[in-house]
């Protein structure tokens, strides 16, 4: 395999990995264990690899980031969600 | 900021992000909403990665990627160790 394959199967697994993530967040409803944190810092990270692929017009950057940026940003609005849920609870009167 | 600024300050942010979620789930010991999947998938990606960052010698790409394994690896830990739990205590009589 020579660098460039594994530069692809690299972007690869790292990128599909968030879609298992994605599902397993779809279908259980709960974010619970996952730290908002996290994916606040990665969503920003992520679009500045995006910034940083168009930079130097390298697509496969480009790409991989767009995809992980989506992605990981559904997981980030159902985060969102459930911390607006929690705090709406307990508010309540 | 120049290009190389911004691959750095991605880098920090991506690599930075499993940080929370580590202290998350160290804090909380609960790692139902985390997939399993997901980190099996993120955890071999990164070590391609670092494989990838080897063989073109960039070490800006090493030194990411050996630190977001390592974080990732920890969670991947915490969460093979939830998994076995909950299947032991399923087949316990």
């Amino acid at each position: 395999m020579d660098t460039t394959q594994l530069g692809y199967l690299a972007a690869l697994l790292t990128t599909g990995s968030f879609l298992p993530q994605v599902l397993h967040t779809l279908r259980t409803r709960d974010t619970r264990s996952i730290s908002l944190s996290m994916y606040l810092m990665f969503v920003c990270g992520t679009g500045t690899w995006l910034l940083y692929g168009l930079s130097i017009a390298a697509l496969p950057v480009v790409l991989a980031n767009a995809l992980t940026l989506l992605l990981s940003s559904v997981i980030l609005v159902m985060k969102l969600r459930e911390v607006v849920r929690t705090r709406t609870a307990k508010s309540a009167p």
